[in-house]
């Protein structure tokens, strides 16, 4: 199967699954892991934060990220197609009793001006602007990338007007393959930032969430309080750093993937529209001529093509670790066939 | 000083006070005050409901319309300035854990269309669908009405997908006022609904929420846990009995003064765009040329006429039982004095 | 009827309804209430605190309390048969996500050392204690006072650990009326605490909780969020006023039929045992010669006396403003009765 | 190091390790992980359940559970010195707003009659109970075991009341090893059951989690809320299914590992109270003549073995896959040597 419906179906590869064979583990509830130490600091160094912190899953790192820096009650800004609020069932709200104040950008990226009128002033009445979320890249918006200048203004804003600023890293790699701007330069504004190893890094599982010590401090007892206490992480841990050691240079080939095939399917005479495709994401929309998406992507299925529909005409497809050039040849014919 | 800022500030007359004197009254919490039992089963036949019960406030109506109706996670779907994100310090996330998901309309109020858009499908990812709340009126719309069969089209959509339907009618009554539609016809669609008797009925506090029997056995419990459960309730409820008597007739007065009001203000040169001005709620926006909002509110308080800035060049005011026309009069010499 | 269920029974008398009739009021939300005020500042002054705020139920005080002075996660110290976890639907934990920690005490009072075993030491895998509750009187205990030494012993163990203290002081003013300590002195190894006027003051509703000044602010967010926040609460503080004016002096003529009923029954063949009774409250245990708890209360409500079944042979008797010697000795025909 | 702390502590070793390299795997979130799927069929028969998913960690097992079956406000019951409410950070309240309402048993397990009495009839001003808990091994009770009848008593006396039942079956599969009794059979009375992998089976995490079909459904949103789902968890499970195979049949060896430390260390003159030891778990008390247990921990620990200290004078130690007979000689020379 050419399986482009997202880059969090790469498989493990064998390689990255010898890498835990003779990797020293403790018990990481006691600090007694080293792999797992080892790879906090390289993630930490990397982003540019004090510590950092293994979590199994991405959706952890956004839950405590919010956890640790609200309270019941307080608001949280962030772009009305963002992962925190559409694919994480409602945690945010479950957990932390967290009020949600959506802003529409476009792509999933907003304006500063747009920030400033969200955040409320103080008062009794009005819950209590508290915390500043950006998702980089942005999925939703088609992979995009929030731009270094753009990113440190609406940070500004947040921290001046005494937010906390969050970013959801998941992505984040991938807009430093773009840009050749650093992960530290994008987090830079921002007091916690996290990054996925389960998506183009390969990794079954994990993410590392990154900030000053004290929020470390606070993030490992929300960690053990939601269950994301694990043991031997190191074998986990030796995994991701098996992804940063060997799958971050080759993300360019995702990206020149990925424009090469919106070229192609931007020419097709259905496609009504086609996000802008910056990283490895291209989301476009049919118009009334084509098929219903589900159909379409049924169809392609059953010619050994995965990808995805996300709304009655629009489809979303990822590149990743495991599809390349052949496969994207084969996803072209499939489409065709299908349109 | 004329008080133009909120019908809430309405001071409980003399007649209303006497109403205590004689009162019977009982525990309530054992169900064994008559005078709150009369009240309730008004109001439940008032709004064509099978139950009701008092509660101190009316933000408690919305507090426990959305506990009893979710479960944490799920989502509120909601007009974006409704009182019940804007004025409730975040209670529905923080008592109740949900997701709030707003709706931006026109005046307060939404197209069918736009709900439709708004209600998830069923995902494990995603925060449940599970309660639509409008309010009637619509407040920071301008006191404007939701039509009857716009009520009606989006309870239909929401019961259609499963959803609970909840009316904050805190201002219902002056929707019926104005329409002569009945409340009852109005909450129709709606599987619960609350007036507020401290706002144009005068009263020191106090709201009815309606709703099946079953709802209200249920509301019972939420009432107990979050502090809403009084004792000899008849006193307040003698006082909204009386509101119900006498303050119901009188609402198109308030509505004939804002109409008045409204049409001098808005043939001022300075006034830029007013809202739809249906009931008892005035909001303008002036113009670069004016003084700012903060400045106009200050200068007529010292000439003494109160009335309300909602944002930098916004002004609110709301006419109710203690402003007549010769406060009217007061109100408009003051507020040209400023501009 | 003889109702000697609850002091909660108290029926407003005329005169306390007619206090209402000329005070002057506002809007409480605005701080504009001058009556509320007057009052919040006599009872600060009352309970030696900075600050207070009234709200409209006792149990709101509570749920205020642990909500401002804890985090979710946190753990609440109390003894087992208190107020906070048997009659408030589990609001600590639904509301404000605190788990509970129960001392056994011997009627409703515990020892300083149970309190030092009950603090967990710092750790990032328990819950971290952060609040003491006490009730003074303890209801469930019998209306039991603790002892003033107790009190701060309690208070100081709690302090110098990191805890925050709390008193739930429904019933404090019959504590001082039986032993003549001052409100003040009691609540002063206390950060936040609270009268009651529904009980033995014998208004229709209505608590003032005292603290900080600072704790005061957090508390109207809070009081805002969960639906406490009134209007014109004047009408409710006038009458509250004249409680403290007139209700509080008569206090030991509760606490003298107390102690007569208290004699007359523990004399009676089928008591088993029966708690101190050293304010308001009678709580006795009958033997297996006698008829169920529940149905002696059943037969003596048919004879016009209501008392209270608190298990399948427990009985709880309070005095109040409603009850005098002769309905006292109704009571002892009606309960002799049924034995 | 020789290390008695827990049996948290084992090193998955190099087999099981290997067991991950050529397993398949898919994206779990989707359901497409065959591994997965196995691991989770085989515990569910396992435990006689319908259906299992698999978690991160044990913690995420036993919090979901809970928030699965309540509703905030409910009451868990449970015994007093049990994982879920001493060692998940206050997650229980935190995350789900249940109360708890412990029971005080002997050892980690109560009786028949204590469950009766600690559930609440129902009430609109109680919590209602909602949920039992046991702790199969008692790990703070020593490691001791539920008799089946008893276990078969309480969650018939819970189910009756309306009840749902739980066991944490953290150690469940030592009870069987030392009694011949099936997993199934233990679980028989219980709506929902976990066992853990990280500690006897040797994993570095994962939990698996069963009950109905309906419940695994709604689990599987908690998991995806609460940061639990990962992607290709074929990993993790390989490495569960190896420990199933091969982890099981050794586990007597613990336990008579464990019963021969037991004698000799009852044997000592300072130890003051051994706890009955019948799994892999020995908690023992030390008398006043002996140094603190902080103090022998650390001094053993500078000789190479590692125990732990639950008290001032109280000391636990476990044994597990990486801890022989040659190990429990070591211990028992460098206990002596502080002793």
């Amino acid at each position: 199967m050419r399986d482009f419906f997202s880059d969090t179906k790469t498989i493990p590869t064998r390689a990255m699954r010898e890498a835990i064979l003779d990797v020293p583990v403790g018990d990481e509830q006691k600090d007694e892991d080293p792999t797992t130490r080892a790879l906090c600091e390289r993630v930490a160094a990397l982003l540019g934060k004090e510590a950092a912190i293994l979590l199994p899953t991405g959706t952890l790192c956004n839950e405590i990220a919010v956890n640790v820096q609200t309270n019941p009650g307080d608001e949280v800004i962030c772009e009305e197609s963002c992962h925190l609020i559409n694919f994480e069932t409602g945690g945010p709200a479950a957990i932390s009793g967290v009020m949600i104040r959506t802003i529409a950008g476009e792509n999933g990226i907003f304006e500063p001006a747009q920030l400033r009128a969200a955040i409320r002033p103080a008062s009794r009445y009005a819950p209590k602007s508290a915390l500043l979320c950006v998702e980089q890249t942005a999925n939703m918006g088609g992979g995009t990338i929030w731009p270094l200048e753009k990113l440190n203004a609406v940070a500004e804003i947040a921290h001046r007007a005494g937010l906390a600023t969050h970013m959801d890293g998941a992505r984040l790699l991938n807009a430093s393959a773009a840009t050749g701007i650093s992960p530290a330069d994008y987090a830079a504004g921002f007091d916690t930032v996290w990054i996925d190893f389960s998506k183009a890094l390969g990794t079954p599982m994990g993410g590392v969430l990154a900030g000053s010590a004290e929020f470390i401090q606070e993030a490992w007892r929300a960690k053990q309080q939601m269950g994301g206490a694990m043991r031997q992480s190191g074998i986990l841990a030796a995994m991701c750093l098996y992804g940063l050691d060997h799958h971050i240079d080759r993300l360019s080939e995702d990206h020149r993937l990925a424009k090469y095939l919106a070229d192609q399917i931007r020419a097709l005479p259905q496609v009504a529209h086609m996000q802008p495709v910056e990283t490895n994401i291209i989301i476009f929309d049919l118009d009334d001529s084509a098929p219903l998406a589900a159909d379409i992507v049924a169809g392609m299925k059953a010619d050994g093509v995965l990808i995805g529909a996300f709304g009655p005409r629009r489809i979303r497809i990822v590149t990743h670790l495991d599809v390349d050039m052949q496969a994207g040849e084969d996803l072209l014919v499939a489409l065709k066939k299908q349109l």
